[in-house]
């Protein structure tokens, strides 16, 4: 998995400064020659980290040069100390690097409620602005990650005006995933220049298609962030919205954005399989992905992948309590090409065929509901021991 | 468990007659010597199972005399041959009793999407009828039950105009549960004479207190229903809404049926803790039910609960995610009356007092939003390796 990644204009590190008690990397640093174009989006949880306070201030100005995260301790619930620490952490940047601490952007991941060891922090931003270099993408990556299995990076690159542009991302995340990004930090990164209304377009818009379309436990963070920089190292035309280049770039960084999401819930705690549950046939997009998030998000349904039990009763159930006027007896459900509901009724001659499907590693939960067009999918996990150990032994 | 629970009037019986492999009672019948005054809730899930189409049928006239329940197959998804089936139930134990089968109720619990084994329902139709007995309560009871760990039985009496009566309810659920009285079967039973109006009016306040304030999983089923008889046997003159009388049968019947929701509870599916969310605080009354509901259906503070973790993190996290503008810097969060969260703070010096709380097999967790004098309890359970064995391992 470990990719050697570049952008040009862009220098990274992580290292560990002791937050994490395993000596694991727990402080990632990236920094771009110049100040680059930012857009980000932030948990909607109405109990926000410090971090996520000081950076949603940060992106009034849409120019970020440096970003620096800690893992091991989430720095939410902490109060107005817990303000002050994540803005002392952006001005030991800005001093270590040289750059206004308005030009750094704060992250913090972890366990909630606990104060930051800022004596340690200091240490390893110390250390980290002295290890930043181009090719240690994958040590940043590393740095941010918690109880991840593997490390989530992915990259692309297309010609934009004639230069080749790289887009290349990380992702840390693994329990609290839910839509609306929770509990997941991503950053991307493109040395393609654009105005900060395309940045932002395009953020959102590959959002929509990628973080907000999966799930693994469907609680979300206090902390959840993802974060576009467009450095312009390449030297191109600013990219403006709109533009033949724009919709480009939009394809490139919605294509690293989807790898990375498919690997969050790859790497779901606990996680043995990954799911497609597709909605068609709903009367809007809305409806759909409601079902969808419904069904994906079924504490039932969740142990029967696990059980690699075919149990569409469990399926329909969820349909059923979705809040969506459905008509029962219209719906087909499928478990990839096996059809196992008919008309709102089972079919239980289906049951092996639909066990071998469930057998495999990945595959796809089809629901038909026949009342208009729209369609839509997201990916969940299974529900496993694996995830109740992880979460009753989280901290003790 | 097995209190000897008599109400006058009434007779039961409890039979295996082979729908479950395990060979244990899968069968129970209620028989009321005249026809009792009925009110029924049933599952708001959009997906019904057959039973409970033809249970809303017959509740239309107000007037039930025989009750049949079915454990092992849930008959939902069933199409038009499962509404069928669920009528000839009817029809078989109104020819056994010589009454309409317009005055039957029928209930099936179990597995989703299977038709129902007819002739083992008929045979064990006959066998029922022929085992009705007045003491027999306890055979019903444990014929409903499906994964359920144990019995759940409650009565009260009291004197109402001078004659004593009894209130007496059985119900069945351990997964399942959610608001709304997911994949739970509850059957409510009083000697006393009441009108419909009095009955309906008693059993949605009942509810309201009860099976609308406890969840397991937050799944909900296809088959929930609740069901109130008053058969009148004590000859008291019929208690009218809103007279004193009807107030001191509300009082019994929410006491029954608080305690039968607890039980259900108590046996959640891998539960090993019992617990109370308290909202106290809050603008309104749905706004406290909202939040409590959220805490108490995260699966990152059940697995914390199981694993006797005093994680107040993530429950900030589901008060900030449950839709509700809350000021995150007024909040306490105390676990019984060690206070963990003090003004959105987290107090980690009290950690090892909250982690002796979460020991206990019973505990609180009271959330003060200081926003209003709105205040609601819950009840929920612990998520743990049991709950994922039970559901992963359910049919296969």
């Amino acid at each position: 998995m470990r990719e050697s990644i570049t952008v040009r204009g862009f220098r990274f590190s992580g290292v560990a400064c002791g937050i994490k008690k395993s000596k694991k990397k727990d402080l990632a640093l990236i920094f771009s020659e110049t100040p680059a174009v930012a857009a980000a989006l932030f948990t909607t949880n109405r109990v926000k980290a410090a971090p996520v306070l000081v950076g949603m201030e940060r992106l009034r100005r849409s120019k970020i040069q440096a970003v620096v995260v800690n893992s091991g301790i989430a720095n939410a619930c902490t109060g107005k100390r817990g303000v002050s620490d994540a803005e002392a952490m952006c001005e030991l940047v800005g001093s270590r690097l040289g750059i206004a601490a308005g030009l750094v952007f704060p992250s913090s991941t972890g366990v909630i409620g606990v104060p930051l060891p800022m004596d340690r922090i200091k240490r390893g931003i110390t250390k980290a602005a002295a290890a930043l270099s181009a090719d240690s993408f994958s040590h940043a990556a590393e740095a941010i990650m918690t109880t991840d299995r593997f490390m989530k990076v992915s990259s692309t690159s297309l010609v934009l005006g004639g230069k080749r542009v790289r887009v290349a991302g990380m992702a840390k995340g693994a329990g609290m995933i839910a839509p609306n990004m929770a509990t997941m930090l991503a950053y991307v990164f493109t040395d393609a220049a654009a105005d900060a209304d395309c940045v932002n377009s395009i953020l959102r818009r590959s959002a929509e298609e990628s973080f907000h379309r999966v799930t693994v436990d469907g609680d979300m963070s206090t902390n959840d962030t993802v974060l576009l920089l467009a450095n312009g190292a390449v030297g191109n035309r600013p990219i403006e919205r709109g533009s033949r280049e724009a919709a480009g770039l939009l394809r490139a960084v919605s294509q690293v954005m989807k790898k990375l999401s498919i690997k969050l819930v790859e790497d779901g705690e606990g996680t043995t399989k990954l799911v497609e549950i597709r909605v068609e046939g709903a009367r809007s997009g809305a409806d759909a992905r409601k079902i969808a998030f419904v069904v994906g998000n079924s504490k039932l349904v969740k142990t029967a992948f696990f059980g690699e039990d075919p149990n569409f009763g469990r399926v329909m159930a969820a349909v059923g309590y979705a809040g969506v006027p459905v008509r029962p007896e219209a719906i087909d459900v499928s478990f990839d090409r096996v059809t196992v509901v008919r008309n709102g009724v089972g079919l239980s001659s289906r049951e092996k065929q639909a066990a071998r499907v469930l057998k495999r590693p990945s595959f796809k939960v089809r629901i038909q509901l026949h009342q208009g067009k729209a369609a839509t999918s997201i990916w969940t996990s299974d529900l496993s021991h694996t995830y109740v150990r992880i979460n009753s032994a989280y901290r003790t």
